[in-house]
């Protein structure tokens, strides 16, 4: 008898630096395909009694001695906690591979929670609006729907504190809590003078990974799919909105993982085994010693209609793996910028106490067998957003004037000229041009004229900038996938 | 019977940022007091005992699990050496302290060198001249100069190999070598067509810490001394040349530790015994406890002459100590800006593989008792440099041109300004204003006038701003200091 095992396989990116000075780190996972273990034929039993005999057989003196050294020695009180995770995190350091990582059980709570695409709180979208703490929308059967909060509800306090001078995110982590548990806030709605009191039960609210759209163009319908994640509901949701698309009959389907991260890897396999024919491989990976295997599905044919996937510079791992399997298994075309390479498979392994070692396991392949990793998946047609895109936000120490130089005005030069306004250079020198274009922005916002950076202003320009790339009127790669494929 | 044994502290400075974006790491360390472990009444043979004893009885099986994960799991091969090493350097971050580290073997060496003020070499000041590695000057009986080795002799091969393409440091490390071995140098030297070859047997090459000067101004007679570390032999060398200062009548004395990192507690503690009657400490120490010691001296008087010690930003640790301590205790001048600020000290722990923990163990404090950690001294004449002595390299990708934007721009306005060249700013637009001045330098330099930035012209610039700083006539600062004793 085989046993059966599942073993938690993690992609991870950290650290991702994007054109125009934004950074930002995300955390991606994935699971291994069930068989991956059964071919080592033993049992959950022997595996923990090798290791028990490891670890009995192994002694580190020298480190030992350190610990010691530090606790007797060192100036300040320091926990045996802090000094063991300390001793684990610099192993996996000196690996040189930052996808290779210790997580003690406060960021094992939040991966899990990526894992599974769900957090614990009252599944409400907020934002700030004004400066005030503002619900965009309840998300469909949270609590947060259920307790009656409406669009535009301003919380006004949250467990009877105000909110005011919270940012955002101080804001949600006070709302959001344990599953099960109260959380009372007042929120003030137009046409109440009064704050009305909401005392709402947390709950675990499930994230949507993936979005469906349908694209008539020149009487064709184009099916367009994005994905945000790779967790664990993404491929049964991503397969239940292409069948939905394909009953509506589609003469190509564009799949956007722009900015997505990656995630658990069998399900980029079984999205893969959706598309690839049984007659090649899907995509493959490699051990430490360069054993490599190859994964096929049972597809018999190619879908009838044309593909194109979406990326860029934030596409990482599964994203990528989706990508050139698709490019190089059934020529699907990719649109957009190289991606940001990451080529390796990671796996978790629990330390017993709620913690875990998150470690890099395989390099994975793409389906023709070539590794990606530092590399990046190139587009096979390549697309750059306007530059307004990559820009920075403005950081205002001091409203701007004429002839001055700095980065602040080179940002808002390009948000600027993303929002129509002729100017003559964007390289941070705040020219007489600049100063009219920024006029003529004032007077089109009905702000005085001063032709003057100030904090209003730098505020207004970049929500235009904000609303004009959500409106999606911009979005060059888009375009060029649709026409990709509508010829 | 006490047992005396000698226990190596250090003060440690990591990763100081200076205005102006110049960056650099430098070391410190000193010797505490022989006293310290006197107090504690063990011999060495008991300490071992009591080490062994606590080794044995703290296990670290969270540790030792992680190390036997990775080992067995990990991608990509890795020794055991490479883990432990990581695990204690990882125990070590983990307090949050930059002082407190692992050195290993090789770390250990230089480390070493520091404390001792010497290396290993041929003991010659060598210089990067017209792209070509050039001997400044062989130190007085060095091997360099035994070997027969003169100023302006070009190095053109090390051991049979081009010194092409190598850069200073890297010509350095192929030269400096173990004492007692060999090395083969081939130079060209002034009206010699053919090149002349010399085999130079490396020896432990002393750096010298200490400078005097005699400033001779309005009739009177200032002592200067400069000190560049707190190495082993510093005091001995400071009191050296303060003898024969005060040999030829000094009225009133300047230490400079301007850019010194710091270096053995011992080392200063000497120095301030040499100033501080014993009537009031010269220093204090604080333990994790909060339990203080007070430092005092043998000294009867104090000097007859006034004291003004010159620090900067680069200033950090015993030389923080010095110049708190003479300005608390026998109301010396300080003279410069406010220094570093790194009150701690550290001790170096053998871990008998001749790798060692450098840890963080007590607090220093001033003579009056105060911590200047994370603050630094103050000066009581607060005194700048010129801008051109905190600007950063010009570092040119391409020709920089008329009404462009950019730091390099920037780095060149301060320096030209430096240089005395007239310019209606410095905040790196290329003005009309930037381009005369420009074409006026390379007019003076009989250089193309192309009013243009390019590599040869920027090079030209660095060349004479280094020369002006090392003529010290820019030097506000010890201008400063010497008015400030003679009024």
């Amino acid at each position: 008898m085989r046993v059966k095992k599942s073993v938690l396989i993690v992609l991870l990116m950290t650290a991702l630096i994007l054109g125009g000075g934004i950074s930002f780190a995300v955390t991606e996972w994935l699971f291994v395909d069930e068989s991956q273990l059964e071919t080592t034929g033993i049992t959950e039993e022997q595996y923990t009694d090798m290791l028990n005999e490891l670890s009995e057989s192994v002694q580190l003196p020298k480190v030992v001695q350190a610990f010691n050294q530090i606790q007797s020695n060192y100036l300040n009180d320091v926990t045996d906690e802090q000094l063991i995770e300390g001793a684990i995190s610099g192993m996996l350091n000196s690996l040189g591979d930052p996808y290779s990582e210790y997580l003690n059980v406060e960021t094992m709570k939040s991966f899990n929670e990526q894992i599974e695409a769900s957090f614990e709180g009252i599944g409400a979208e907020v934002s700030m609006v004004n400066g005030v703490v503002t619900i965009v929308s309840p998300l469909k059967d949270s609590p947060a729907e259920k307790a009656g909060l409406r669009p535009n509800d301003q919380v006004i306090t949250i467990e009877g504190e105000s909110t005011e001078g919270l940012d955002l995110l101080e804001a949600v982590t006070r709302i959001r809590g344990e599953k099960g548990s109260e959380v009372v806030i007042e929120v003030k709605r137009a046409n109440s003078e009064e704050l009305i009191p909401f005392t709402i039960i947390r709950d675990k609210i499930p994230l949507e990974t993936v979005y469906r759209d349908l694209i008539e163009k020149d009487d064709q319908s184009l099916g367009y799919i994005e994905i945000t994640n790779f967790s664990e509901n993404t491929a049964n949701r991503f397969l239940e909105e292409l069948s939905a698309l394909e009953a509506e009959g589609i003469d190509g389907l564009i799949i956007d993982v722009r900015g997505n991260p990656g995630g658990l890897l069998e399900v980029v396999q079984e999205m893969l085994r959706e598309f690839i024919p049984s007659d090649r491989p899907y995509m493959q990976w490699e051990d430490g010693n360069g054993e490599k295997e190859r994964f096929f599905s049972n597809l018999d044919e190619e879908k009838p209609y044309p593909l194109t996937v979406l990326i860029d510079e934030g596409s990482a791992s599964a994203s990528e793996i989706l990508a050139i399997s698709l490019k190089e298994a059934v020529g699907a075309n990719v649109v957009g910028q190289t991606s940001f390479g990451k080529g390796t498979v990671q796996t978790t392994v629990p330390m017993g106490d709620g913690s875990s070692i998150k470690l890099t396991v395989m390099n994975w392949l793409s389906a023709e067998g070539t590794s990606i990793h530092e590399v990046g998946v190139e587009p096979t047609i390549d697309v750059k957003q306007p530059d307004y895109y990559y820009s920075s936000p403005i950081v205002l120490e001091d409203t701007l004037r004429p002839d001055t130089v700095s980065n602040q005005v080179r940002f808002m030069q390009v948000m600027l000229e993303g929002l129509g306004y002729k100017l003559d250079r964007n390289d941070g020198y705040f020219s007489e041009e600049t100063a009219k274009a920024l006029q003529a922005f004032q007077a089109d916002e009905e702000l005085t004229g001063t032709g003057e950076l100030d904090q209003q202003t730098a505020d207004l320009i970049q929500t235009r900038i904000i609303e004009r790339i959500r409106s999606g009127q911009d979005d060059r790669q888009k375009e060029r996938a649709i026409e990709s494929i509508i010829k």
